[in-house]
């Protein structure tokens, strides 16, 4: 004991180092939920109540919990409605083959088991269901098969039901009264922090895009313009683990700052267009790192202030919405009207541009796609913002 | 019964009419399968043999079953190993206990229990883990429980664990014949296709995007290019699509055209650069769509041959890539040497703007900036080439 105890103190140790603090506190939550729903086994008196289905309580902890207490929640209920629908499925199916002789009852529990477990299948594929009720589905399939199939041994087909139901039911609370009541780790706040940190990110990597121009080609960094690549993409390739987000934030009772209804497409929503406007920062991106721009860098200063005027607007009304976001109150119409002040500006720019045009070759057509680009990115962010103000 | 088939046909009959015939035969070999497992409950000898134990291979199936072959056996064979380990570790957990008094014996349990529950859901969410062996590990974490929390009750912890790990052995049997031997669905094949697709996806929509370009405002049909648009927004989402793809490819055994060790990552680089070139085609439709370009066909008119030239290019080469993908032959070295005589066309093309831009005013950037952008699609292009003859 002692040895395995000095085994979890250094293992303790390593992950304080790591600051992975989140994941382990879900790890000792569902060592307690664990623990907890052993008791049943353990105890005396309690596994006299319940005996061996005291198993369907430790399945259902081990299945159910998960890092989000939406997800948890989720699959709760699916777990507990798929067993109900089930069961009683089950229950029906094996009292009516009761009535048949010994091959026809079994024909007759070989058929519905076919016809209902190809059924709930196919349901489960259809995209709507596959979404939110997967579990429910598969659970539904896996009980009324135990269900109608044991009725043809067990006589007591709906108090075996019963009780699996039950502790089921049992399982069921030890998960979410760990994981609502001790350090909940909530898909809403999740969802929440990182929509508004894609602000951010995305202010970044237009900074770093254009800094990294005006520097030159001697004095690139690699690494830097590589992680803000990298950021792009994540905010482009983020629609996924959105869409579970928002799926778990439904599932989510009241608490915090969200109140039920909340509007959590408005979430998606808003993911969709960071993520066009991710997709034209990304070839913007590739347009000034293409090898057909102009190598002196005398050629690139020379459109440095408009430019730089520009993004740093961009990227500051990027950070404002995103902090709007975060405090969930609308931002201020400075930010609005500063918007379009520049947009005036980049008019102004334009106009110097057809001038620089006329005097450089055309190599400064590229430099110009630029300014197209952010040009579009400033449409794109007055929509955004007008959404912005819906919340 | 004759009410229950006339349902089924009435069913099957809707089923063909939608032509979901992938799912239609998966569902029916879901049912096929279960029918088959429920045998083991059904048939008094082999019932004999196995007892309530029987079900443990129907949950297998229900909860193995996938509609790709990989994923069947990739969860089949995650949840053995996960059994296997979890028995294993369960019995000497549990002899280990016998040693200990009343209380000594259920305080062991208990912190076995926690220690075994944390440490493994911590390892779960290693993503190198959870990527592959997630279910393993769930699967770990229950088979532990059961076996160690059941070593209080019952004397035979060994005997339990074997007969368990015999059913499961079975329900995986079932399993693998009917997903591979009748109408398998590999994910290799999938990953295939629907990596050659989004070439082909990719080449309607910038050639649909220029189209609607120099058709001129009137005439702008907003149905097509919303279409052409999520193509372009399908290809940068499948990111998580193709490495569940990937991931379950892996898995699948030797067959038809793909080998062993055949190399996987590739499609996700292929899909990388894809996602890429769609986003600077989502980027070069919203420059093209953009109020700001000159709104005179004529004007339009004008730049009309250089870039359609290009763009047919463009779409004519990426199908070929798409087609060499589908064959798995390298593509001729004609496309690659025509990509280059195609890259010559666009200087001389280039070499006819400049002199617009003198004649033009400066709305006339705008168009340019679609050029910049197909121009670097073809650098795109050329990489990936490279790419695809590596394979």
């Amino acid at each position: 004991v002692s040895h395995l105890s000095s085994l979890l103190l250094h293992w303790l140790r390593e992950l304080k180092s790591t600051h992975e603090h989140r994941q382990l506190i879900h790890s000792i939550k569902v060592g307690l939920a664990l623990v907890l729903v052993s008791l049943l086994y353990l105890l005396d008196p309690l596994f006299e109540q319940v005996g061996d289905n005291a198993m369907w309580a430790i399945m259902t902890v081990v299945v159910v919990f998960e890092l989000y207490a939406g997800a948890t929640l989720g699959k709760g209920l699916n777990r507990g409605i798929g067993t109900i629908v089930g069961g009683a499925l089950g229950c029906s199916a094996a009292i009516l083959a009761q009535n048949f002789g010994k091959i026809g009852k079994a024909s007759c529990i070989g058929v519905s088991v076919f016809i209902f477990g190809a059924a709930a299948t196919y349901t489960r594929m259809v995209p709507r269901i596959k979404k939110r009720y997967d579990y429910g589905a598969l659970i539904f399939i896996l009980t009324f098969n135990l269900v109608v199939v044991s009725g043809v041994r067990a006589d007591k087909v709906i108090e075996l039901a019963r009780d699996r139901l039950s502790t089921i039911g049992m399982g069921f609370a030890v998960c979410v009264s760990t994981s609502l009541l001790i350090f909940p780790v909530w898909a809403s706040d999740e969802l929440h922090s990182s929509t508004a940190s894609k602000f951010s990110k995305l202010a970044c990597s237009i900074e770093g895009g254009l800094e990294e121009y005006f520097k030159g080609i001697e004095e690139k960094e690699d690494n830097q313009s590589e992680t803000s690549f990298n950021a792009c993409k994540s905010v482009i390739h983020s629609k996924s683990t959105d869409e579970s987000l928002v799926n778990f934030a439904r599932w989510e009772p009241w608490h915090g700052k969200f109140g039920f209804k909340y509007p959590w497409n408005k979430y998606l929503q808003i993911g969709d267009s960071l993520s066009v406007l991710a997709a034209s920062i990304l070839s913007l991106k590739g347009c000034l790192q293409s090898h057909r721009q102009p190598t002196p860098v005398l050629t690139r200063q020379s459109i440095k202030k408009p430019c730089e005027a520009v993004v740093s607007l961009l990227a500051c009304t990027l950070r404002e919405l995103g902090d709007s976001i975060i405090n969930m109150k609308r931002c201020s119409p400075a930010v609005l009207t500063e918007a379009k002040l520049q947009l005036s500006k980049l008019e102004l720019s334009e106009a110097i541009l057809p001038y620089m045009l006329r005097t450089l070759p055309e190599d400064d057509a590229f430099a110009m796609a630029g300014f197209v680009f952010l040009l579009m990115e400033m449409v794109d962010m007055v929509e955004k913002l007008a959404k912005e103000v819906e919340e």
